[in-house]
């Protein structure tokens, strides 16, 4: 799923909002300011995203068994009730307060405890229970949580909490990343039994290479204002998470820290405020008029308007997700590897990720080089069932192996390809009907070189 | 198993040969000529190993399913029934001619036809049958292979054969490789039921990583003058692998040319020739006299001389692995990872391998960084069981993390040790008496050069 925004609109009829981000959505307020986690003062270290009310809330979370505390604390207040497994969790929540600079990771106990402080703290101001509060961090790990900078910023970022405050809030959860990531978009309820409401998904992530000095993490934070029941709105995020972060690979690592949570306030269906939408077919526009008889309602399994809602919340996590491959560590290209006619599901993933993980692959690619054989290879190891006679593939658009055998082509006008920004591979097993995309970035001097440089 | 000459003779009672290699055990002779595949009239490109009569032979090959041409040939050969897959094969043979510059993979039914082939021309020169001849192609991958260089070069290599060919032998399989890899340990049958007996196994190899300006291939080939059964010959290769070549990593990739390949001519068994061993500890010199009773036998499975060569054949193939690993493309330091506490074995592969496979902790390496952390990050998504409250990691002898929280050390004192050519990393995840080890090598500027380079 790489589609632009025009064709979003006419092919699902949903719409990217200018400037959207994780408030977006009606019944979210978000913030970034310096809470002092960094020592440069100009930049933003600390996020909240809080909820009008208390609301349903899903988490997807790292399966590292080294998994930070933070990670822990989410998933108790979740209502993760089988301690000491590792995955998702889902319940109802009304803030999440996020930190960059230190990760919160390999701290034990006291780590822990930290983590639970920090709920406590950011309850206390936001005015909830502790049980509502998510927790994130990302950065250095190893090292202790300070409280202090939660302390002294928590009632300044009381303050900053607005509708504008999404594009502040991306910022401030950045590590590595070189820009910010987010967006938002918009789908009417129309002829979906929501008739006159207009719902927004939308959201910020940072992440996908892994940090100096130790080791960074994805954090992704979404919202939507559509009414819908936690455990829904797990199974959602579950599906939309595997179409999309977790089809990213920059250097094939799982960190300690990964953490996606999505947050359903049903604020559109109770006709809310106002909404503003991108007028991409001049067709949609105006305000929430929801119904009395929407009220009280939540989207239910299967209907037209949770198909309409799973679309909008994949289209924001495959935006976020192919936004963090392009931004991976001194990539300098956006690499989409695309495999068709897989014999399973699980056979495209294997023979996808086995490309797009090949360091022979990646270099090749920083190298402009159209080197089929590193492809071949990649599959050839993968695991994925496949006889290499019927293996076909297509370099940016290039024939380059047909039959398994490779093809005659310009090696220059080959080369010339690779000055697109993003690099497609399309690969057919000829094996069966199954297909997947994973993204990446090419492997660069510049990846050698943030990752192997001293610790400072 | 990483142990020094002098330490083997005292363990297990075997001694290295000096200038050991392929044609170390009796009854074998090799050459290494330039036959033309390449243009450097001064580059040898073509190896022939011939044994004296023909002998049980084992090999393993690749899994890859890109698996090429002289891959396909050999396990056909070696009496492999079971057409269409992939893996292993033993029997008996004759001889193995080997070039370098043109891998013959990804060349369809040309190329097997080819490598039959040159397997005909061969066993013509030797005077044996085809299906006696082994091959094995390194280089480029996706091209013809030429018949003249073997038309031309095969009368000159049959002259070139002798007990001192080995190193030629070695050299001429070389591809990105910086030296030639070969080894040879000598250990007595005495006590073991092969009184006056002196026992040979030696080798070469070359490989590890995949090579510009396609893909490289990994290929051993082992000689012994014990007298040792096919299948028995097969069985003790598998075992020997998988300890040695199979826990070594550069880039996760396996090529389409993978071939070990074990020959056993029994000469030693027979009385035969000298033999001159390293004097390490002044026990082993003179002739093999072996006694009638020894004539005829072989050795038999679980026996005391089985068990003294498998040991041999280990340290053997462990002393080249490791040599394969250390000379991977752009490597500056050899990377020993050791695992032990382990649940199971596959659970102690995992996490060795976790590790050893990282960029993260590769490219820390090249930067001496003693990054505990991306260590725990590789073993916590491993999938490895294990808590992590459990786990020590030690680098180099400085225990940097204990039961899960990484301990105070003095960071120069940590970079210092990364100054040895072999960097050990013990880990131990405390949840059970698995353990393994498995070699690998950094992640330099130089890999990303050598791999992302433009092809020419």
């Amino acid at each position: 799923m790489s589609i632009t925004a025009d064709a979003c609109a006419e092919q699902y009829g949903f719409f990217y909002r200018e400037n959207g981000g994780v408030a977006s959505a009606r019944g979210f307020r978000a913030c970034g300011i310096h809470a002092g986690f960094r020592e440069n003062p100009g930049r933003l270290d600390m996020a909240l995203v809080v909820a009008d009310e208390t609301c349903p809330c899903a988490g997807v979370f790292t399966k590292n068994k080294f998994c930070a505390a933070p990670v822990q604390v989410c998933r108790e207040h979740l209502g993760a009730t089988d301690e000491g497994t590792i995955g998702d969790s889902y319940g109802t929540a009304r803030a999440v307060i996020i930190n960059s600079g230190i990760a919160n990771a390999a701290t034990g106990a006291l780590g822990k405890e930290a983590a639970e402080t920090v709920a406590a703290m950011t309850a206390e101001v936001v005015g909830c229970e502790e049980a509502e509060v998510l927790v994130a961090s990302t950065g250095v790990i190893g090292v202790e949580l300070p409280l202090g900078p939660f302390e002294e910023g928590l009632p300044d970022a009381l303050n900053e909490l607005s509708r504008d405050g999404g594009s502040d809030a991306a910022r401030a959860i950045m590590t590595t990343d070189t820009h910010p990531k987010e967006c938002a978009v918009t789908f009417s309820g129309d002829g979906c039994g929501w008739d006159g409401c207009i719902f927004t998904v939308g959201g910020m992530s940072k992440g996908a290479g892994m940090i100096m000095p130790n080791m960074a993490t994805m954090i992704a934070v979404l919202t939507t204002d559509a009414p819908i029941a936690p455990a829904d709105l797990h199974k959602a995020l579950v599906k939309a998470v595997g179409k999309s972060f977790n089809k990213v690979t920059v250097d094939s690592d799982t960190s300690t820290n990964d953490t996606c949570i999505l947050f359903a306030s049903g604020a559109a269906a109770q006709g809310e405020g106002e909404v503003e939408v991108v007028q991409s077919e001049g067709e949609m526009q105006g305000e929430s008029t929801a119904g009395a008889e929407a009220c009280q309602k939540t989207f239910q399994p299967d209907s037209p308007a949770m198909e309409m809602f799973q679309q909008a919340l994949e289209q924001v996590c495959v935006t976020l997700a192919r936004a963090m491959a392009s931004d991976g560590e001194g990539a300098s290209r956006l690499v989409t590897v695309n495999v068709q006619g897989a014999a399973t599901p699980e056979d495209a993933d294997l023979a996808a990720r086995a490309v797009a993980n090949s360091p022979l692959v990646k270099t090749a690619i920083a190298g402009h080089d159209a080197n089929w054989g590193r492809i071949a290879a990649a599959l050839g190891k993968s695991g994925a069932e496949f006889r290499q006679e019927d293996v076909a593939i297509v370099l940016m658009g290039l024939p380059v192996m047909l039959n398994g055998l490779p093809l005659e082509f310009d090696e220059d006008e080959a080369s010339a390809l690779f000055e697109h920004h993003e690099i497609a591979i399309d690969i057919d097993l000829g094996a069966g009907e199954c297909a997947t995309t994973v993204w990446t970035c090419d492997l660069t001097h510049e990846y050698v070189s943030i990752n192997g440089d001293y610790r400072s």
